[in-house]
């Protein structure tokens, strides 16, 4: 066992809190998604990134998808985060053109349709995209819509859960099923649609 | 070459016209698929059950994946079929929960998905998806809808096509990453917040 008094803490080979660890590690697997996508994704490559033991790397994440969603849910967290700007129609629309472009713009769109996909026959991985990943997106939309609604933004009686589905949900159909192309146009159009319906007002 | 003459039409061993052999083949593929799924669909099997050789079959279909999306879309095409009452919200619920009935309590559900999973790493596999399976729904969805937006039901500045997105799409969200469940109050909650809209009437 190592006697933490005799090891510098900060830089150099020292025992470092495993907490900066963990943040080190995740930072990298971040930018490597965000720049490169999966494929060369490696718990080995991650190790010599971040400097740490593989050992450490599987105690921590069992699995290269669960590494990698961890990392992609923390490199993403700026990026998709919602403004409260107190206009919910606003803010919605400025997170949905920051995901949109997230997803058809860098390598990270493929990825994650890939870990969606693979989700699909492994059990395993479908447990960690949920628990590491969508879940905790569909809390923070969650929390942004809920305080709208306590605000009188939106209805009283609207499940926001239901609206993660027509808004992000709808946006992972069209990338997932490519019938029809993902543009600002029709982020604007699922926006403008849910907020104010699609039947004639006089109705 | 076989005479035709000398072979008797209708049953028999005779050869029969390829578009009633196709609709065999076709129905067989869709019958096993709502009853079994994908797990023991097999160019063997189908061959046996339809009474056509293997080589018929590859010619039509290359691909299991070919043949087991052009044998779903006719096995479930009056299943989804649209309504046309005259009122496009009663219409466009039930075929919502004839369709999430479909996917959530028959092995077809299952079997779509993970075609859908392993479109997303297999190019061939996911052009057949488009092309025999989800751009045929979508036009059906599209049609139904530009009746009821040429009637006055639907602005008539709204893409129809993002609502197929905001419905269907967003079922598929859920089934594919099951965060929370696709019930009947999923689908009257989606039918409800993309037709009135989900900000309070009165702004």
């Amino acid at each position: 066992m190592t006697d933490r008094t005799t090891a510098p803490a900060g830089r150099g080979r020292g025992r470092r809190p495993a907490e900066e660890v963990r943040a080190d590690v995740l930072e990298a697997v971040g930018a490597l998604i965000l720049s490169e996508g999966l494929a060369d994704l490696t718990f080995e490559r991650v190790a010599r990134e971040a400097g740490v033991s593989k050992t450490t790397l599987y105690k921590w994440w069992p699995s290269k998808g669960a590494l990698a969603l961890d990392g992609y849910f923390h490199a993403v967290e700026e990026t998709l985060a919602f403004d409260d700007t107190g206009d919910i129609r606003a803010d919605l629309l400025s997170q949905l053109l920051a995901f949109t472009r997230l997803m058809t713009q860098t390598p990270a769109g493929r990825a994650l349709l890939e870990l969606i996909g693979e989700s699909q026959t492994d059990a395993e991985l479908a447990v960690a995209y949920r628990q590491l990943y969508s879940s905790q997106r569909r809390r923070l939309a969650g929390d942004r819509l809920l305080k709208a609604r306590r605000q009188g933004q939106i209805r009283s009686d609207v499940d926001v859960q239901i609206v993660v589905d027509q808004l992000w949900g709808a946006v992972y159909h069209r990338l997932l099923i490519p019938d029809e192309p993902v543009t600002e146009d029709f982020a604007r159009g699922l926006v403008a649609n849910l907020l104010d319906g699609i039947v004639p007002a006089s109705r």
